[in-house]
Formats: structure tokens, C-alpha cells, sequence
């Protein structure tokens, strides 16, 4: 595929996006199917025509449509309503946590980002809305992914409403429940004998066929425009807080490329006006799970180079053992004054309980952990607890109920009568 | 409570609700916690200042924020917004149908109304606001329910985002699944060693006991407000359509109030000009799984008289055997020209496929019941393929995945090679 497309497509519609850039060396290609740098190797990121985006006005913002498209103009794809390949993810609801902050011993407006609203119920949506918007325009007829979870039910159901076929590769060890939310929508869905890793070896090596040339895999082949999907998790919370960046945001990592996309949000958002810095800046904070924790390693041995590790533990949604975007993660939490940190099972578990018993919002398992770790920031006075916060939840505790379960469950066991529930302690 | 409370207070908040009014004898009472007639034990429904509806504009509503408060002034509570006990459900997607519109042979558009988009993933969250809204400015202090899934995943978020205990009861053999996502919110959780039945039987007692006078049974008590929660379901499609009533929609139908509801919410928006009425009115289709069908049995035999039925099958969120509005359904179904018709368990499950692979939304089984249903109705040629039609899904695939465990599954197992890819036809 990238033979053919890369030396002749470009995006047909109208868009602020100007070429790839590796972020490595700093060379340029033409906006195609390509991730990586022919002469370094490096990840490739889209680039934008600064001009295009600072024409964009916050009128012009809130004037769209109630979903992440209303940044169109700030994205790689999508400007033409008509071409999107999409389920309409975002506007998730930015939650004041009061008494979430009291219970942390924060003084300062504290908010969840809760992104499980959206359509499959995981921040995935808005990436592979970027991915497949791209992937149509650059000429793909199949989508595919390698996934445990999130990421297939969101590329299996963006097929099944766009009416393009899918075929979806997963670990063949995977629970029922993860294999039927995918399979539910009707779209190939190819079980691995192997682990995630053999999972996406085979999608390498698939990606070079000349059977798969018509194919877009959302997190190989179209990853920069698929990463460019997460900007708009920072765009949302601006607008949200009235134009307005928060002191400090505390993020989920799995490849870091999150953490990366929502700071490169803010800093553009300034760039073309839209928003004041604060003024004492933002700072970012990053969140492992101690089972899967090379980046908050690596930035706590005060080191760049992220050494992977074989991922263990409930977060999976989490369980990226070599993270591509680790280094890129590191830059943003130093740069910006920030810090990471990581929870253990035991702590995810009470994070997604504290979040749930004080704000409502029952998150899976990286969630959670995020939630964990901002109790571990205040503890450990690297977050502020005077400053405006906001923690990001990406994902649905639906999807993650064996993480908690046996750990809830009724508070009382009653006979149905008026007597029994007095003798429980019901009546007084 | 209601000694107390129904011969003292009102609604503290000036809106357009004006009194309780039976539906059986037309009596009114004073805007209290109060469910029945003292007359004649017929169900109290909110009444409106028509002069207080007739003011407000499509201007207004538009200028309201992106969820169901923008309709607060055609409801009974929450027009201050800092009164509210919300988690800021609706404005949930309206999702055009074309795939599923082609397989089912309906040549006009399609729509999905997709309510699993709501923050605990159902509709309920809707009613439990404006319950829950009431019962604060009536005096509660505690939030409670009886329920089996949906119902007590919303009460218990509720209470946990506004602060305010909460017991929730529940049949002590539900699933473990549902238990949790109740149980996560860290409210009280009676299990009773019982049925539904017996679980509502009980609560039916506690809430006229004196320990449990602060407290607001959502669909006791305060059953009249929680009912009109369900009109945002009418404003919502008809906004959403660009201020039109559909031709024709399909509902399903538990206790058969969402049914008058949404017809009721077409009227009111006919009544004080917001929405010009359809040519040929609009039609009510009726929802019911074959396992409880009393209201459609009872339409189809020409009568008012619904028969109780000990609910069976796999739509357990529509499972209640003696439907409170199964007769208004009848009335507002025969008024308009509609029908009732219901689907087996079989036909639910090929319902939530249907769906999901025509449209990437993934229904509870009360939403493939609908599905079922729709297809039913245009193949016996009682709905019109010609005309306009809204089909309500009003839960989340996630909550009942058992429904389609060992339907659904992957397509292709394969070792991780591209010799094995072969073999398996993935590669020609």
C-alpha cells in the first residue's frame, strides 16, 4: 500500500494538515500512509499550516456540532462532514469532583474528564474517527487493528456504521466478554494463538502484503492521523473550563501518545490565540500501573531511554510493555514541571471505588489507576493540591467488572418482610 | 411521608408544573409525594400551567445546555440548575439508520434513538433526574429504589455524585455482574432473599414507615415526577430532527409509561407550538418480549384489561408482569394508529445483532426486542416502509452480554504467522 498511496495521495479535502514530520530527525513527507521515517526509523507526526490554524476562532469552534468534530479545522481529517468515517465520540462530560477533592485533600476545582461517554465507551473513539476519516480518504477500503480491547470494539463498530468491511486480530486467550463486545458487530475478528506482541508482529507483517494493500490498520499504517484524534481530550477540557487551561492534568499511559497529544493541544491552543497560558503554565502527570510501568521508571531513574517490560497486571487497557511514545511522554512531564507515578492492583481497585462512591463515574481499570495516582501526586506533594486539576478517565468499568468483583456486593441480606429488614437493622 | 409532606410543601422552584392529576378521575392534589388517588386509587400524573409551556421558545431550549435540563422549562423540577441531582443525561445520539432501513426494506429514513449513550448507559438515568430533583426540593434526604439492573445503577450514581445516601434493593439472586455496578457507588444494597415482586412488595411497606420517612423511592413515591423524565425522549427526537415529529416510532414497553410519555412530550410540542404536527399525525408503535407481552396481548385482543403475567426471557429490564401504564399505552397505541407486537428470545438476540451490524450500536435486550419488533411490524405490513421512523434503544449491549454469549465469536482462529494467515484464507 504505501508504494502506491504514498507517492500519490494526498488528503482531497481541505485541511490545516501540511505534511508528516518525523519526530526524530525532523524530515518531511508528503500527508500519506506512512509511519515511519525512511531515513531515521523515527515516528512520523502530522504536521499543520500554523496560518490555517490560527484563522480558527472559538466562535467558529462553538458553532459545530456537539462532538469532537467541532475541531475539525484543528484535526488531519474530517473538515468535509461527508467523508467521515465516525460514530460522533466526544463533548464527554467534564464532572466537578468536590467531594472527590476533599476526600484528597485538594482545595483547588478538581474535574474528571469522563471520556467512558462515548459512543464504545473508551477514548478510542476518537482516535479511530481521525484514523478511518483518513484511511478513506487515502483511498483504504478494509479496516483493521491487533487489540485486547478498547481499540477493537471501537474499529469494529466505526465498520459496522460506515458500512466498510473490518477484520479485527486479538490474543486468542481473550475473555468472552472482550471477544463478544468486537464480535457483536459483525466484522472479521481474528483470534491469535500468541500473546498481544505475536498479535502485532502479524499485523507488521500482514500491513506488507499485497492482500492487506487495501487495508488501514488504525495503529500502524495510519497511526499519525490516528494519534492526532487524542488533541481533542485537551481542546474539550479548554473549552469546557470557559477557554481556560487547567494548572495540572493527571493522564492514563499506555504508549505515553496520550499524555503527548493532550500537552500538544494546550500549546497550540495558545499558539493561535485561542487560549491565555496560565500564568504559571500546565503541568502534566502521567500514570502507569506498577505492573506496566517503563516510562514513570524511566523518568523517576532520571533516564530518557525506556527499558520495555513484560507487561503484568488488571490494567490491560494499559499493558503496552515497549511504548512507542515513552520518550515523547518523558519531554512533556519535564518540560512542563510535571511528574508520574504508578499504582498497584490493590490501589487501581480503591481508585475506581473512591471515583465511583464520590463522583458517580465508574471507570475500568485505567481509570482508576489515574485516580490512584493522583491520591500517590498529593501524597507525595509532587501535584499542588491549591491548583485546578483535572484527572482524565478513558475508559467504561462495564468492560473491566472482574477487576472489583468480590471486593462489592450487597450491604444487607433480607428476607422480604417488614420484621426481617427491622431485625437487619434497617428500621432503626 | 406522605402524612407529612403531601398536605404541606410544593415545589420550592417556580416552573410549569401546576398540580397532580389522576388519571383515572381526573381529582388533583397539591404538587407533592404522592402517587395515587385518594378517590380512586388511580395513578397521579403531573399537570402544566398550559400559559407557562405556551412561553417557552425553540430559542430558549437551543440556548440550554447539551443535555436534558435544555427542556426544563417543560418539566416539573430542576429549573434552577443548582437544585438539580443529575448526572446531565440526554441529548444522546440520534443515529441515522440507512443500512438497517435496506435490510429491513423501509425506503424512508430510519433513525436510532440511542439512549445507552447516558452516563450510566440507560434511560433510566433520565427519570432517576428528575425524581431525584423532586424528591430534594420535596424534603428527602435519602434516594432509593427497587430494581433488577438499570434502575439501581442510576439511583445509586445519582446518590453519589449529589452527596446523599442511598438504598437500593434488589432480588438476592441478581447476577453478580449487576450487583456490582450498583455496589460500586458505595450506597446500601439490600439483597432480599425474594422475587422482584417481593423486593417491590416490601418497599411498597418501608416507605410508609417512620424510618424511612426522609426517604424518596424514586417509583413509589415519587413516581409522578419520575414518569414525565421520560417526555425528554419525545423533545429530544423532534429537536433533534430539526423541530419535526416522526412519522412513526417504536418503543419498548416494561411498565408501558416511556410509550405515553413520548407521545405525550409530541402533544405538549404540537400544543404550545414548538413543532407543527405531521401530515397524518404520528403512529406509537409498542415493544414487548414474547416472555412478557401482557400489553400486547391485550391490544391484539381488543381489550383494555391487561393480565398479569410471571415474566420469563432473556429481556429482564422489561420483565414487569403487571404493567402500571399498560393501559394508557393501549389508549395512545389505538389513538394513533399504531401497534403492538412482540419478539421471542431468538428473535431478541438476532435483534442485537441486527443492529450492531447495521448501525455499530450495541443494544441491551430491550433494545433487540425493539429491533425485533420493527422488523415484525413492516414484514405484517403494520408500519409503513414509506414513512419516517424513530426506533428507541434504551440500553447497553454491555449490560447483558449473556445474551449473546456463544452466538458470537471469532471469525477466524490462526497461529501468528503469515503461513498460518495464509492457510486460513486471510491472505486470498
Amino acid at each position: 500500500m504505501t508504494s502506491i498511496i504514498a507517492e500519490t495521495a494526498t488528503t482531497p479535502t481541505p485541511g490545516p494538515a501540511r505534511a508528516l514530520v518525523c519526530r526524530g530527525c525532523g524530515a518531511e513527507y508528503p500527508l500519506a500512509a506512512q509511519h515511519a521515517c525512511y531515513a531515521c526509523f523515527g515516528p512520523l507526526e502530522v504536521a499543520y499550516d500554523q496560518a490555517a490554524l490560527a484563522r480558527v476562532t472559538r466562535a467558529d469552534i462553538e458553532a459545530g456540532p456537539n462532538n469532537m468534530w467541532r475541531y475539525a479545522a484543528l484535526l488531519p481529517a474530517g473538515q468535509d462532514p461527508a467523508t467521515r468515517v465516525t460514530l460522533d465520540p466526544g463533548m464527554t462530560p467534564l464532572v466537578a469532583a468536590p467531594g472527590l477533592a476533599a476526600e484528597l485533600g485538594i482545595s483547588a476545582p478538581l474535574w474528571v474528564k469522563d471520556d467512558s461517554g462515548n459512543p464504545t465507551h473508551s477514548f478510542k473513539d476518537r482516535v479511530v474517527s481521525v484514523a478511518l476519516t483518513a484511511a478513506r480518504d487515502l483511498g483504504f477500503t478494509r479496516f483493521a487493528c491487533a487489540s485486547t480491547g478498547n481499540l477493537a470494539n471501537s474499529v469494529a463498530a466505526h465498520a459496522a456504521r460506515a458500512g466498510v468491511p473490518s477484520v479485527v486480530f486479538i490474543p486468542g486467550d481473550l475473555e468472552p466478554g472482550k471477544i463478544i463486545t468486537t464480535a457483536v458487530y459483525g466484522g472479521d475478528l481474528v483470534a491469535i494463538d500468541g500473546s498481544y506482541d505475536d498479535v502485532n508482529r502479524l499485523c507488521g507483517e500482514l500491513v506488507e502484503t499485497d492482500e492487506f494493500e487495501d487495508t488501514a490498520f488504525v495503529n500502524v499504517n495510519v497511526r499519525p492521523y490516528y494519534a492526532e484524534g487524542s488533541k481533542t481530550l485537551g481542546y474539550e477540557v479548554a473549552e469546557q473550563l470557559g477557554w481556560r487551561i487547567p494548572a495540572q492534568v493527571v493522564i492514563p499511559m499506555a504508549s505515553g501518545e496520550l499524555l503527548t497529544k493532550v500537552d500538544k493541544a494546550f500549546s497550540e491552543l495558545v499558539e493561535i490565540g485561542l487560549v491565555e497560558a496560565p500564568a504559571g503554565g500546565w503541568r502534566v502527570f502521567g500514570a502507569q500501573s506498577t505492573g506496566c510501568n517503563p516510562i514513570a521508571t524511566a523518568l523517576h531513574a532520571d533516564t530518557d531511554t525506556i527499558t520495555p517490560v513484560k507487561p503484568t497486571g488488571i490494567a490491560k487497557s494499559l499493558n503496552i510493555g515497549d511504548p512507542a511514545a515513552g520518550a515523547y511522554a518523558i519531554e512533556a512531564v519535564r518540560r512542563t514541571g510535571g511528574w508520574m507515578d504508578h499504582a498497584d492492583d490493590d490501589e487501581i481497585r480503591a481508585g475506581i471505588r473512591l471515583l465511583a462512591r464520590t463522583t458517580g463515574v465508574f471507570a475500568e481499570t485505567a481509570g482508576g489507576t489515574t485516580v490512584a495516582v493522583l491520591k500517590k501526586l498529593v501524597d507525595s506533594g509532587r501535584l499542588d493540591p491549591t491548583a485546578e486539576t483535572v484527572v482524565y478517565n478513558t475508559g467504561e468499568g462495564l468492560k473491566t467488572l472482574d477487576a472489583i468483583a468480590g471486593l462489592v456486593g450487597p450491604t444487607h441480606r433480607v428476607k422480604p418482610s417488614l420484621r426481617a429488614a427491622r431485625e437487619a437493622g434497617l428500621l432503626g
